[in-house]
This record gives structure tokens, sequence and C-alpha cells, in this order.
């Protein structure tokens, strides 16, 4: 896992929201393709809560060749943002005051934090334009920010989420942090990384597993079949499995972190109405619901459509729930393509008239 | 609460399907209105995962003068069933054996022993028919069971569940037992009644909750509202109040019995096929869905109703989710009345013609 990812620093301090300042942040992240000689070829893509910079791993029906992202066309780019624990600053840091992991004691991340988290790499890395920012679930959350926050961007694929987070989703991500806290190993934040709280964060997973997926997918992949003598059913043996896979590969400390990041996600916040600051967005944006949702309920993404200055809504038909923004690839490239060639044409043409 | 609660014994031996014989087992149960002479004109009904005999606290609008249980017309009873905590036999039971409680060691309990060891106390007092059997979620799995496997029962209301717990509602029931496990309290069930795994059962509560509603109702409810100035969400609040609610009033080996018992939930388990056992019942039986029940949706009512030799579907109309059937009272007795009374006048026209 996470084959070619770059580590790197930022070279200007970045300072969250509530006012923390970290000096050479640490940032990791992984690119396809080559930028062109005006640097702006770019395509970005936002990874979701417990994803990663290597893209290609967790979304790989869209990068590649024919692909929505082609790296033979394009310069794709993926950050692993702030509070995860795949490269980039997060809970485990070292906190230079203390020389000893930040802990419990690393600071909130909100949604802006990781879009200027990123802006900086950007800016670093001389990234002039980007034709195309692409995320779902808490990617399409930082999407969603970044075309209120950053002009280089030039359309955008909103997939899975809405203008905020729901007290829904809100309440789903309390719960699971509420069975992290319940194990004692989580020891409010202070534990060792090999003496975690994994049977909390395990037991966190499978309620999320739940919330990703829909009652017919279960009926059509367990139906009410035995994994054992025992008597254990195969949907419990396999939510185990889930539980003990997230609980091997990520941090309880990021899981708190990002799940919190994700409820403080509101576009609104602190600026004007939801009407007037998507409404000022006026780049081609197109927002994508799955039918069966239930997390991030497809009406989110219809208003998001309403509410967006040039926005188009579009549908995945799926029985996989709000999981199918990383299953359903085919609709999904069926649906960004046409997207993204079309407003392509019409940047060239408006090139070549400048030109004239 | 639990006013009116009566303390009895089962006179004969209480055999669970896997074997475990209680001599003298503890029974709680509840009762309202008056035995007629041929003894025939009870209501039967069905508490749910964490409700207990005092049907009244639980299923206010249902019960009293003018409602579906009116105690003018009809010997109304509800009983605690083994496994809960309410005062029939479950964990905390004395095993003989060992003069100490049974804890983990407590049998499992089928939804067909449910049945059975209510029918035993209704065997002692000598009830000799049953006009109505109701119940919702575990409750109607009780009265989907006991119209299979007893003659005096007339007719029947079920609410909110199907013929078999789906891999759907196994995978919540694993999700919320795997946060209690997680609780170091737990130690593997063998706890101090005092010092229980509190902190895993309030999280297991909170998913529970969260599948028990809707995004609708919680958006109504909550919105983005914050609680206080640390920035807690009112839903987390709410949340937090309603794990902790549920910590102190109920005992969490008796929740691990009692989810585990509604996963065993499946008429057709060692008998024939749905269609037979189903198409079997010929007793008049209503059957009445959610139309926003995420967690027993809406198509397991529709199915029943298809499968029941004599099953009407009705619809509740309700942006509350799964517990409509402990809110939209009024719903619930404009479809519940007219079946009732539709059937009964029946009966009294047949009992005239026998008499003649």
């Amino acid at each position: 896992m996470n084959q070619g990812i770059i580590k790197s620093n930022l070279e200007k301090p970045f300072v969250t929201e509530s006012g923390y300042r970290f000096e050479n942040a640490e940032v990791a992240y992984k690119t396809w393709g080559t930028l062109n000689n005006s640097r702006d070829n770019a395509i970005l893509i936002c990874h979701a809560l417990t994803g990663h910079a290597a893209a290609d791993e967790w979304f790989p029906g869209l990068i590649g060749e024919g692909r929505i992202a082609d790296p033979a066309k394009n310069f794709i780019i993926c950050i692993n943002v702030p509070g995860s624990c795949y490269g980039s600053i997060g809970p485990w840091t070292i906190n230079p005051e203390t020389d000893e992991p930040f802990k419990n004691s690393f600071p909130a991340i909100t949604i802006r934090d990781m879009v200027r988290f990123q802006q900086q790499l950007l800016d670093q890395l001389d990234i002039r334009g980007i034709e195309l920012i692409i995320g779902g679930s808490l990617g399409g959350m930082q999407a969603l920010e970044f075309i209120i926050m950053d002009k280089r961007i030039q359309a955008a694929a909103l997939i899975a989420m809405g203008k905020s987070h729901t007290p829904w989703a809100i309440g789903i991500s309390h719960a699971q942090r509420s069975a992290i806290f319940s194990d004692a190993k989580w020891n409010n934040g202070d534990y060792e990384k090999e003496n975690g709280p994994f049977n909390g964060i395990a037991a966190a997973r499978m309620m999320a597993m739940i919330t990703y997926r829909t009652p017919e997918d279960y009926n059509r992949k367990f139906g009410r079949k035995l994994q054992n003598e025992d008597g254990q059913f195969q949907v419990e043996s396999y939510l185990n499995y889930q539980g003990e896979k997230l609980a091997k590969r990520f941090d309880a400390l990021s899981y708190v972190s990002l799940t919190k990041s994700m409820d403080s996600h509101d576009v609104a916040r602190k600026r004007e109405s939801y009407k007037e600051v998507l409404g000022n967005v006026k780049i081609p944006v197109v927002i994508i619901g799955i039918d069966s949702d239930h997390l991030y309920q497809i009406e989110e993404q219809k208003e998001l459509s309403r509410l967006l200055g040039n926005g188009t809504f579009h549908k995945i038909t799926s029985h996989y729930g709000h999981d199918a923004f990383l299953i359903e690839f085919d609709q999904l490239n069926d649906i960004l393509k046409p997207f993204f060639n079309k407003y392509k044409n019409r940047l060239k043409n408006y090139d070549t008239v400048k030109s004239h």
C-alpha cells in the first residue's frame, strides 16, 4: 500500500483556523503524469476519511488511460490531509515543544484547514491551473471548500456529500467516537501506538460500514448464511474482519480528528448565506448523488446543484449505498468524462478566440 | 417506572430450545381489565428490546378507554421476556447449581423460547382465548411466532419487522454488541452489576438510536445547533443523554442476550418454507410498516402480508423512522381499531349462527 508517495515539508508555516502554527509541516502526496509548460493541466483528487495520497489504490477506476484522470493528458495529484495517519501532519507528529507526539493535543483541523494545507503545497509546486478537482464524501467536502477558496480551479466534481455535515451524519460520527472512547485503551487519547483502542476503532468501523452500505446489498451478499458451526452469521464475520482490518491500518486519534473535521463542514460558517456563498461559485460543477446513499442522502446533492452558480446534478443508481462512489467507476466515468470534455472544449474555443 | 408489575413463577419447568431447564422460572407481567367468564377476551401485548411488562408506560396511546386495548372491554396482559432485566429470568437470575448469577452462562433465548415462556404463564392463568396479539419490532417477532405456535390467538397486529432478522439488522446488532465488548468492563460478561460496561452500552445505544430515527427527524430536531461553547453539537449532547439513560436502566448482558434473540428470528428455521409456514396462518393479521423505517424496511412488512394466509398491509407515514411505532399512536389506533372491530363483529355473527 501507499506506493510512490512523496514525503515533503511545507516551506511556509501552516497555521490552523484555531491558530496553531506548524513550521515545516510534513506533507505526503502522490502525482501521476506531467505538468505542461503553462503548469495549468492539473487534476486534484481529494481523499476520504480513511483514504491516503495513493488515489490509484482506492480510485483505481478513475485514474488511467481513457479514464477521467488520464496521466497522458493531465498532471494528477492527491495530497494526504492533515489529521490523517498517512504521512502528512497528524496526532503522531512530534510536537517540537515537548519532543513527544501531539496525540490528543493535536489541534482541531477544519475542512478549510485541509484546503489551505493543500494550497500551500500546490503553491510550492507552482501549480497555476487546476482543470478539475474531484472528491467524494470527505473528499467532496474539501473539493467544495476548494472551489470557494481557490481561483485556480476550472471545474469540480463533488460526490456524495452536501453543503454542511448534517446532524444525522454528526450523530453517526459521534456514536462511532463514543465506541472508541469506551475502549479503556483509548485513555483519553494518551496511548502507545502499538497498544491503542483497537477494539473500539473496530466497533466504530463496523458501525461506519453499515452506514456505507444498504439492506439490499447485505441481503444479496450474506442473507442469513452462517459462517461456522458456532452459529456466527456471515455478516458478523465480515464486520469483524472489516473492523480488525481498519484497526490495523488506521489510527484512533486520526479517526477522531478527521470525523470531527467532517462534523465541522459547513460552507456558510463565518461567511454569508449558503445561497450567496455557493451562488458566487461560477465554475462548472457536476454534483453526483447515489440513489441508495442513506448517510449523505441524494437530496443533499440536489440542493447543492440548485445552490451552486453553475451546478449540474447526476444520479448514480446502485444498491451499494454511500460506498458506490468507490465502486461504480463505470457510472462515474460516464458522467465525469462528457462533463470534463465539454467544458474543456469550451475553454479551448475561448483560448482560440482570445488568440485571434 | 414498572408500576403494577406482578412477579410470579412458572409452575412447570421452562426448557429452552437449547435444552436448558429452569425450575420455577421467575416471570414478571402486568394486566389491565378483567377476564370474562369464558376467559377468552385477552389482548396480549409483546414488548420490544428495552421494554418491559408495564406496556402502559411505552405504549400509552394504545391502552385505555377508546383505544385499541380498552380495559373496559378486554383483559390485557404484557409479559416480560426471558433474557431481559425487568423481572423475568435473565442473566442476573441465580443459577441454582452455583448460587451465583448466570451472567454470560445464561442460555441463548430464541423468539420461540420467548413464546413458550409466555404460553406457560397464559396456561397457568387459564387464558383460553386471545382476541388480539400486538407487537412491534422484537414484540412483532414474538407476535408472529405466537400466531404460528398458539391456536388461542384470533387476530394479530405486527408492526415494523419481518419474517426473519435480515443480515442488515444482524449487522447493526453485531456492531452494537462489539461496542459493548470493547469496553474493558464487559470482561467477557463477568462484571458486577454496579460496575458494568456502561460506556459500551451507551455507545451501543447511540448507534441504535440512529437506526431508530431518520435524517429528516434529526434535521428538524437539531440542525447544526451547538449545545455549548465547547463546540459540542446538540445532537451529540442528545445522544450522550440517551446513552447514559439506557446504561442506567438496562443491563449489558441482557442487551447482548436479547439482540441475539432478535438475530435468531426466522420463522422458517427448522420448519417448512416461508410460504408454507406463513400461508398456514389463517387468522386475520394486520401488518403495519413505517415508510421511513430504515432498520426493518417497509418491503419486509409487504412481504409478510403477501406470505400470510390472511394478511393486510397498512402503512404509517412518519418522519420518525422505526421509532414511529412508539410515537404515531393516532395512526396506529386508526389502523388497528377498524381491523379489530371488523373481525370481532364477524366472530360475533359466527357465534350467533352457531347458537341457532
